[in-house]
Formats: structure tokens, C-alpha cells, sequence
């Protein structure tokens, strides 16, 4: 038995996020399904980040295991042959030991945003970007955005539906830039709560748009409740861009 | 009467080209469409460049005239709203003069070719890169490509159907250059052959694999032959970029 890290690229449009679900296709059981038709085996794979419907991946990471003796490579191009009904892409494959976990031995993880901020509706990037028409003071949104870097309880930001034990995660970066129409908003942490990147642009665009201020950003944070904060971001603008490990991961 | 210059983004995939043809829709059909919608006008839009099926536009040019009197803010809104259906939007609209003229007033053109050059097929990136999977050697391509810069008889780098007076034009910049694991080649010239892009493109990756030496594209140019050069690479990794005009165009 060997256990394997592979990392993915992929397009979340036609997807109902990376969790397997009886709604619609999944990139995890398309997965399963490509491991399967590889390997003949029927396996479990185990993803860093479960992705919302809609999402990118440019870099999520996942782990299954394989009784068939083979090599990263051919893990890689016959798992890239058996998906290409999908936008999905096994970008690598290495082999790891059997402690290390996708999800659990992850040490970090960062995102993208991406808005489109311009009065022509998005073309080439459709389902890429939120498109927002409206200008946007990027260095509004930078300085609300700094309010909320560090250990927090961040109730105000964090979906119904969160599965985690607790509100209280720290932040390490959140960064809001434009680069001419585009603006990109960087977070890292260990971890995120459910709909935590896209509620915090939801409520940097209010910023942006002179709606509230930095320090309203703040006052939102402090009540450590959901309505306090501002609407959740598009899913189409936010990608997954690193799963970070630490040694020997 | 008004004439009108509009800057275009689109995708270029769903399209049969930018031209009209009885086979299927055309970025002008939907353009005029849009015109028509907004105006109850019927007029003939005319591109600066007449882009091929698949290929993509991030700032293509065109002009029509108009009786309906309005203002460039009206004319850009109104036609991103009557061309919502359609992955095109127009980034800008500007009154100009009647001797303006798309096509025949630019003064130059610049195009973008991107390569994927990884082992995985591209997943975000699907039918907006060349997806070439053998490691290519950019520099070899870059010394190749200046080997075309400059005024030539390009007739080994004309498609059949190339409706051009004559197979000489002069080509002022080719740039190959890597960004982690795409290629870009930038070409730029007052005006090019129909699929010298990509009669460039598809002869520099003979070079990048090693099949050819950057002399071999200075002897395929001199055999002024179409059969002397290499393949066409594939529409979709093509944009227009830009198109340039004089004082007052």
C-alpha cells in the first residue's frame, strides 16, 4: 500500500465543489472515478481545501492510497488521461508516508480573489472574476482588510453551515492590490472557516465603495456575529492557490 | 450621422470569427445585433482585424455610424446590455471622425500567443493556451524568431486563403519569453498575413523541441514557400492585444 500526494489545478464552474454530493458532479468523485479507472480500486481521496460549487483550484492538494505498485509519474498522465472529460488537471504525484493527511497535515493555506473592476462586464474572464462596476478604493479595502490580520473570533465571517469547532482562527495575511481594472485580494491562515475569504471581500467591497469604513471593518469583527458583517463574495472570483506542509510533508 | 470607435474584449471560442459567415455566429453578427437592438439602426460594423475562429480579442477596434444621437457612455453600456448572451464586452466607446476607419486607419497591430508548456493539460486554461507537453528551450525559440523581424516576403508563413496584395510586410517585433510554465510570443506589425501568427508560432516550437535550428527558420523564410514552413498552431492560444493608430485615430 502506498499513499499518494497529488497536486490539482481545476475550473469549480461545473462542479458542486470538491465534496462528493447526490446533486451534481463533484472534483472528488471525478477523481475517485479516474483513480478507479487506473487502478481498479476503489478509493477514498482527501482533499486540503473542500471547495464551494463555483471555486478554482490552482494548487488544491489531496491524498488517497494504492495497492498497485506504479511510479509519480504514471500516477500523474494516467490519472490526466482518465479526467479528460474534466477540467481537472493533476498538475503532480509524489509518494509520501503514510501519516501524511491532505487536510490535517496541512500547516497553511492561501487564496485568491479576484474582482473585475470596470464598467464592461467581464468576457474572457467570465465565471473567473466578480465583476464589480462600481470604482473601488483599493487602498480603503487594504487598510479595512488590515483590521482583521491576527487571532480572532470570527463569527462575523463565518457561514451557517461551518463545520468547525471553533470561531477563533488567526490570519496572516490579507491583502487587497489592484493591477490596472483587476483588484486581488491575497489571504493566508492555517485554516479558514466556511465562506471566511468570500465574506471578508463581501464586506471590503462595502469599503471599497465608501460604504462603510476601515474601522466599521473592525466594529464588524468585535460583535462576533454573522449579521454583522457584509454580504458573501461570488464563488467564481476565489482560487485556492497553496496548501503549504510543513517537513517531511 | 456619428461615427464610432469601440474597443473589444471576447472570448473567441463560440465564434465562427470575428466576420459574418452563413455557418455559424460571428463577433460582427453579434455586434450588429447589439446595434440594432439598442439604435433600431442597421449598420455594418468594421473590425480592425479579422480574427479566425477560436481566436481571442482583449482589445480588438471596431467602427460603425450611427444616426441616433447619444453619448459614448450610453453607446458602451447599451451594447454590453444587448450583448449579454454573448461572451463579448465593449471596454470603450468613442465618437470619431468620418475618415476614421478600423481597418484601414491602424498603424499597428500586436498580438499575444500563450503555450502551456507542462506535462498536465491545462484545466483553467482550456482553449485559452496551446497545451505542448515536450519541454521547449525559449531561448532557442527567441533566437529563431528574430530571424523573422523585419521586412520580408513572409509567403512561407501565409495560409492559402490569405487575401493579402502581397506577401511582404514588415514585422517589428517577436519576442518568445517564459513565465514559470506558459510561453508568450508577442508579435507586433503594422499588419500581418492570415495565420502568420500562427504559421510563426506552430515553426517556433519545432525550434523549442530541437527538430529545427533557429537557421532553419531563416531558410524556410527565404524559400518564400508556404510548404518551407513549419505548422499553424492552434487558434485558441492566439489574443489580439492591441491596435494602434496615428494622431487623431
Amino acid at each position: 500500500m502506498q499513499r499518494w500526494k497529488i497536486v490539482l489545478e481545476y475550473d469549480g464552474g461545473p462542479f458542486v465543489g470538491w465534496q462528493r454530493q447526490s446533486n451534481g458532479p463533484s472534483v472528488q468523485a471525478a477523481l475517485e472515478d479516474a483513480i478507479e479507472g487506473f487502478a481498479q480500486e476503489s478509493v477514498a481521496v482527501h482533499g486540503a481545501g473542500r471547495t464551494d460549487a463555483g471555486v478554482h483550484a490552482l494548487a488544491q492538494v489531496a491524498h488517497f492510497d494504492l495497492e498497485k505498485e506504479t511510479d509519480a509519474d504514471t500516477v500523474r498522465d494516467a490519472l490526466n488521461f482518465h479526467l479528460k472529460t474534466h477540467p481537472i488537471a493533476v498538475l503532480g504525484a509524489d509518494p509520501v508516508g503514510p501519516d501524511f493527511h491532505a487536510r490535517f497535515s496541512a500547516t497553511g493555506r492561501s487564496y485568491l480573489y479576484r474582482i473585475m473592476n470596470r464598467r464592461a462586464p467581464p468576457a474572457l474572464d467570465l465565471g473567473r472574476v466578480w465583476p464589480v462596476m462600481r470604482p473601488l478604493d483599493h487602498e480603503a479595502m487594504h487598510a479595512g482588510a488590515q483590521k482583521l490580520v491576527g487571532r480572532h473570533d470570527f463569527s462575523s465571517f463565518r457561514a451557517k453551515e461551518c463545520q468547525a469547532d471553533s470561531p477563533v482562527k488567526t490570519l496572516d495575511r490579507l491583502d487587497v492590490t489592484r493591477r490596472d481594472q483587476e483588484i486581488h485580494v491575497i489571504a493566508e491562515a492555517r485554516s479558514f472557516l466556511h465562506h471566511q475569504v468570500r465574506n471578508f471581500v463581501g464586506t471590503l467591497v462595502w469599503v471599497g465603495e465608501g460604504k462603510w469604513t476601515p474601522g466599521d471593518v473592525e466594529k464588524a469583527l468585535k460583535a462576533c456575529d454573522r449579521s454583522a458583517g457584509g454580504p458573501t463574495a461570488p464563488a467564481g472570483g476565489l482560487f485556492l492557490t497553496a496548501v503549504r506542509y510543513g517537513p517531511g510533508g
